[in-house]
């Protein structure tokens, strides 16, 4: 474990500020020094269960005259290393600011403390008829979400974080508080700090508060399972289904392994064969509509029959299944972890994408169920792997970097959603060669000292 | 007229570079330093007609030498005095970088250069069967677009450039190519440089290649002209379309003085009276069905019977009249310039707003008529005055600042599409008061010797 590198002076301030909602404890530092991920953890020197953007601020007044690392910690369910205290430093632990500060229902939109979760949202906006359609799997918080330009199963139809986020209240290293944005549904009001610090993973401020757009609940919604015999025909019905310009909410894919994992997980009998989970939104006539013109594409490209689930609680219990196939696929060999992995292409290449990488998968032998949001062209592929196993490490490594650049070289990202973090910094060298000047500079003048989340995204200019 | 401020080196340059590409000609500058606006000309010391993103560089190289400004210029459509040659410096006239670089229909994206108009693009795209939805009222280039962040009449169901550019081509103030972005529908890969430069008015580098998400033609069109007896039920229509979540393509308010000015100018007979243009994008059904659900709310708010265009002639004048209030204004008072002002709001205050803001005209005598895209609770004022006449300048200055004031008291924004250019700056100060410091930091380490279109937007922070 690493020495507490704090200065006891740090350790007096804070907590004079905060009493014992600041700590050094071992065990809670561990915790705060993993994500969902398969990265060794890196603790934190001390974690502060923060209250309310003035607290934030004060935090980082102090930790800014000590050049102490700030690490924004929401539930930690990053997937790339994003909240390991490289450099050690203080965790910001946002997960007790929950207050949902408004809800405006005729504009739909709202504003959040950073440490809501996705679902304390869904449950508190039900009653006002609107939801937040951003899903990662995880139980996220809004504040993660944004730092990682979460997307999950609805992007398709909803967009992602990015097209979602109105306004932030940020904290920045120096403790200056900033408003960013605000409620209007468009402007052209100065350049886009909002757009900036989504997806900027914590790098250059502490993201406090949150302004969303939301979304009526639809009038009808129906959600259906179809299986087919291989993988190249199932993607092939999802890029007939975007390119046709159906409105599908949802659209994912789980290939055989992943059905295996989730049936076994969730106590479902499902076909064990590529899937899709289809969910269609709108009116009743709209929903009709769309559900049988998908009914066609799948019958072109061979699919089942639709499998309804109309009943919400059906429709319920097959949504959670899917979002549990991380932890389905965990189970599937005992004392592994799962690497989640993911990219994104364009979709006309996807079935290309992954039918490339299901052999590669076959080939080497890895137990890799591939799922994801393709709709978008974003899959993800959870390889299992011992971490203490040399072997699998390496060849999990190795599969990762040929699926990365196999994306890259169709087109593609090297992350739809899950972000950079540590993981994959040396991807988006490859990706935003010319870009990542400009984001070095971005930070060197929005955090001068490189105390946001040190070590992420990108190498400073200076560094090794 | 400003004297000639460049070094003959730079003339001898540049020259060199694309021969008589380049001049100094009083008329050429004259016609590149005014806009659409009001704002008395300020003409640049050089107009630099480019061909492609290499010769761009080279001249950045050789102005970034010899401290020389560059303002990137499109077609002159903007709104704010964006173009102005506050401090000299080169016109980047990017008019000439009309090639279509790619169409790819399968994943409805393209690649444009910026000199690329909206309706050339439109042209092209037919034969595809796909659009691109964002049309601002001019004939803007799709570089400029990206400039001003537009957007328009489809933003509604389309949103703006923000939600529908996928990646840039950007030369920066020392010549350095910088591509960001890509074609994937999403990513997460880093921190989000393709959304700063949209919107940034070409103040931190000039874009010269641009990545465009594009939409399938709808396979049924229906536009539908609908009038009221007073402003204030046409308003509460579109708040209630909106709520209910029917997503109509396009919802365009035009006040009686708007319909007045658009009958003369574009020979129709439209009921002198407050008026929404509507039009539903879907399938046979869903457009009924919008249309249907749409009707019954116009009922509600007394409205009167559709006016249907349903042949694509008809609503190809319907738009084309819409498109043209600008200049129809004009010609309402001869001699008179249309000084256009726009300004945001969230939805549910949009009437309050538009109620508030024409009783502003009618006490304050006033000929200036308010039309916009009101489902997105964004709405101008075509104020009407003789630039040269000081009482009307004063008057219509007064009434813009409470016109903001009132928008932002009220939680908008200052510009929903027109962007600041140098129009808006001290309103800017006031809606983004602590984002404007970030704005600057970034300016100065992306724009070192503040050459990118220099004074617009906010004012940095050791100028006066």
């Amino acid at each position: 474990m690493n020495q507490n590198r704090l200065d006891p002076v740090v350790i007096e301030k804070i907590t004079a500020l905060i009493g014992d909602r600041f700590t050094t404890s071992q065990a809670v530092r561990d915790q705060h020094g993993r994500d969902a991920s398969f990265h060794a953890a890196m603790p934190p020197d001390g974690v502060a269960f923060v209250e309310s953007t003035e607290e934030v601020s004060q935090i980082a007044k102090i930790c800014f005259q000590y050049d102490v690392p700030m690490i924004p910690f929401g539930v930690g369910s990053s997937l790339e290393g994003h909240i390991l205290a490289l450099n050690g430093g203080i965790s910001i632990d946002l997960s007790g600011m929950t207050d949902i500060l408004s809800v405006n229902a005729e504009d739909q939109d709202c504003r959040v403390q950073a440490g809501v979760t996705r679902e304390q949202l869904d449950q508190y906006l039900r009653a006002d008829g609107l939801f937040f359609p951003i899903d990662p799997g995880a139980h996220a918080s809004l504040g993660g979400m944004v730092a990682t330009s979460a997307s999950g199963t609805n992007a398709v139809k909803y967009g992602t974080m990015k097209e979602n986020v109105l306004g932030l209240t940020v904290v920045m290293s120096d403790g200056r508080i900033v408003t960013t944005g605000g409620r209007s549904r468009k402007s052209s009001a100065g350049d886009d700090m909002t757009s900036l610090f989504v997806g900027s993973e914590g790098t250059l401020g502490i993201v406090t508060e949150i302004q969303l757009r939301l979304h009526g609940r639809p009038e009808q919604v129906a959600a259906a399972v179809c299986s087919f015999d291989d993988l190249e025909n199932a993607v092939q019905t999802v890029i007939a289904t975007i390119q046709v310009g159906v409105p599908v909410a949802r659209m994912e894919l789980l290939d055989a392994a992943s059905i295996a994992a989730v049936n076994q997980h969730s106590h479902l009998s499902l076909s064990e064969k590529p899937t899709l989970f289809y969910e269609f939104h709108g009116t009743e006539n709209g929903v009709k509509e769309q559900s049988e013109i998908v009914s066609d594409i799948v019958q072109d490209f061979g699919g089942g029959d639709f499998d309804w689930a109309t009943r919400e609680e059906d429709r319920n219990r097959l949504w959670r299944a899917r979002h549990e196939a991380f932890w389905a696929t965990k189970e599937l060999k005992p004392n592994h972890e799962v690497w989640s992995t993911d990219v994104c292409v364009p979709v006309s290449i996807l079935a290309d994408c992954i039918v490339q990488t299901q052999q590669d998968i076959d080939e080497n032998d890895l137990t890799a169920p591939i799922l994801g949001h393709v709709g978008d062209g974003n899959f993800h592929v959870l390889i299992l792997l011992d971490p203490d196993n040399e072997e699998d490490v390496q060849k999990a490594t190795a599969f990762n970097s040929r699926l990365v650049k196999r994306a890259l070289d169709m087109g593609g990202t090297c992350t739809g959603e899950h972000g950079i973090g540590l993981g994959k910094m040396g991807y988006l060298e490859a990706e935003q060669s010319t870009a990542i000047p400009l984001m070095r500079d971005v930070k060197s003048v929005l955090d001068p000292k490189n105390l946001m989340n040190p070590g992420k995204i990108f190498r400073l200019k200076d560094a090794s």
